[in-house]
């Protein structure tokens, strides 16, 4: 199968879609989330069928528990939608207007991006809501899901189609893969898809960024750091440290180091010992070892995404050795610094190269939900163009458009005509 | 030579340049704008050099046109520098503040991208244009520029080096790489290089995508269209035609194809061979030749950026085939229609997917200078991060900071908290 016919089709629709006015948009949200509770009997039988093969299967708890597809994920994602309805149109709005010279007006117009790829994990509510964030900005999305999740996606898939297409969207505006050899296919497509957002581990994310040409946002590694200054308060810096560490530890958001000042080791480090007892396997270096019973931990360890209820522990001399460390071992995700000193969280929040640098809070918040953005597509660690949690203003770019009467740059070059320059 | 330490240490200073003050960073730019003039005798004394060593290699008279530089040209770059000093500062900006709940504050504040590197042409004003910038904006620069330009490019890097480091930047705010081969190094330090902007050709461009995980913003081709639709003004729509063609065909701003509806042929056609008279050789397609006299066109032509007086004449039925070919064989760069019509401009800047969409004006306006940026680091056809010219606003990314007061995740989760989401 040759995929480039058909994605070179859903950028001519893209075109399309992004022309629509919100009022259709929206309206096709609404028409999606009201199709989506009248059909949840078909969705709820499909999911039932995968995960009754995921248990046969032996699927892990963890999985088995993001494949479920119920009644209260559908009003997850259904309020979501309400959400995305109720936010302001992120494209089609003028961010400025200025005037070069008389007659010659500029603006920079927001747009959005095209044509997306998305291929996440085994969430089926997953699918739900990328495909709204993407109708919301004007996006034709391309999905691939979890296998494990294939019933219930392309249930979900076809009541999202028929309602859209119902609704007057492009006939393009979504669109799923459901083989693992669609993705390679995919990847060929650098000139029709516009960018491809990969939810999944390290080397897969590699593996997109190594063999295609498409721009990429998403992250890699979650390697998330937690530092206690030496005036950290031992209380609250425990309760913290156990939930970003265990409130769900295959998240990219939970935390894999902790680093701790010299001088709130004797306090800090028996504290957690005893709070981690039989829920998390601390590894230390020696100086930790000299202080509580643990692991070795190796320098390896500093690089490691564990996903799991162990923790890496080292002792620093100083905040500028724990912001050295960060900025070297960790993924750029999201650092959190307990402290009572707005020097040091200053310091800290200043120096860290992270997406998220956080100060006396979980680690776990990094997410669209918890930040307000209504929903996200995924969250990035890359440094171009959205950073952290992305929501819907993470899926458009911008046009300039440039309107004028006859005017021609060799005025300007041969000095007939100045550039004025007036803000509208 | 090994360059993924050099640069790993550039990236540590990367960190320092970006917590640096505005009044640091403007402090420099003051400095070497004084520097570049104190030494500018040394400056023009290493360009007669490259200038005479590219006349005795027969090097053609454009690209000695672009090597010169003399007092006309750091006039430029000074002021240039002086427009860069007055604007805003681009980082340390809260972009918003929003109180999730009580004592738990999200904010989104601008920071520098990091360390980039820059890839440029013959030209050695680039040079300073392209540092500014990124101190303006508290990046690392790593630049490397045209080997002709070789002399002149180090005598600008040495006075930029010696007054930002006198000023207070560090170490490695500027960089400088001298040879082919240290372009290949670059690319494997995708650890601490964020960014790669090449100016070059489109082979050049894809060379580095295809070689480096390392993100790329930039443009391949430039092949920018101008439709003539069926009302065009005649007299307006060639003189537009002709500066965009000829002010200077080697941009990439510069027009490479003409389309032109049929039902304005018979009069733009003849008055547009008259004014291209051994100026212009037209390539016309079959139709066009029936009207006019001029070279064949094949299909080849529409993809191609000629930098060259050759322009390819193609007659449409409608917008819409002027817009489908647009999106199809052009380089998403500038496109213009020529109409009095506003509901013809309208769908063409709404459909056409480019960064620049124009009405009755030249594509060569195309420029960050004369979008009154004050500089360009280069003009980007990618839909990520930046499009168009991008100036210093191009060159910047964001962080959140999230300061609570010993919030964990598992309290929401449990319902014993609730979001309040307050902007502030």
């Amino acid at each position: 199968m040759d995929y480039r016919e058909t994605a070179r089709a859903i950028k001519q629709d893209s075109v399309k879609l992004g022309a629509l006015g919100c009022e259709v948009r929206n309206g096709a949200l609404y028409a999606i989330k009201k199709a989506l509770i009248e059909n949840k009997e078909a969705i709820f039988e499909a999911n039932r069928e995968d995960m009754e093969q995921a248990k046969r299967e032996s699927l892990p708890a963890p999985i088995l528990g993001r494949l479920k597809f119920d009644e209260h994920k559908l009003d997850d994602v259904t309020s979501g939608i309400e959400s995305l309805i109720s936010i302001k149109d992120p494209i089609k709005q003028t961010v400025f207007r200025r005037e070069l010279d008389e007659g010659l007006v500029l603006e920079r117009v927001t747009c959005p991006i095209g044509v997306i790829g998305v291929i996440f994990e085994s969430r089926p509510d997953a699918l739900v809501q990328i495909s709204a964030l993407c109708i919301k900005s004007g996006n034709c999305a391309i999905l691939k899901g979890g296998s494990e999740a294939a019933r219930t996606n392309r249930a979900l898939f076809d009541v999202i189609r028929s309602a859209g297409l119902a609704a007057g969207l492009p006939d393009g505006f979504i669109n799923i893969i459901e083989d693992r050899e669609g993705i390679d296919e995919l990847l060929k497509c650098d000139d029709s898809v516009d960018l491809i957002i990969p939810r999944g581990s390290n080397a897969f994310v590699k593996y997109i960024m190594d063999n295609s040409r498409i721009p990429v946002m998403g992250h890699a590694d979650g390697i998330c750091c937690i530092y206690a200054h030496e005036d950290a308060d031992v209380e609250k810096s425990v309760r913290i440290i156990m939930d970003a560490k265990t409130q769900y530890v295959a998240a990219c958001n939970a935390a894999e180091t902790l680093l701790v000042h010299r001088n709130a080791a004797n306090k800090l480090l028996p504290a957690l010992a005893k709070a981690a007892e039989g829920k998390v396997a601390l590894r230390g270096f020696s100086d930790v070892k000299k202080i509580i019973e643990c692991e070795t931990a190796k320098e390896e360890d500093c690089k490691t995404e564990y996903l799991d209820y162990i923790l890496t522990v080292k002792i620093v001399d100083s905040i500028e050795e724990a912001i050295e460390h960060i900025n070297r071992y960790g993924s750029h995700h999201t650092d959190c610094i307990l402290t009572e000193s707005d020097e040091a969280a200053e310091k800290f929040m200043t120096y860290v190269d992270s997406a998220g640098v956080y100060r006396n809070c979980s680690t776990r918040f990094a997410d669209g939900f918890r930040y307000g953005f209504g929903a996200e597509v995924g969250i990035s660690t890359g440094k171009l163009h959205a950073r952290g949690p992305v929501g819907v203003e993470g899926l458009v770019t911008y046009k300039y458009r440039l309107t004028g009467n006859g005017q021609i740059v060799a005025d300007y070059a041969e000095g007939i005509s100045t550039f004025k320059f007036r803000e509208l």
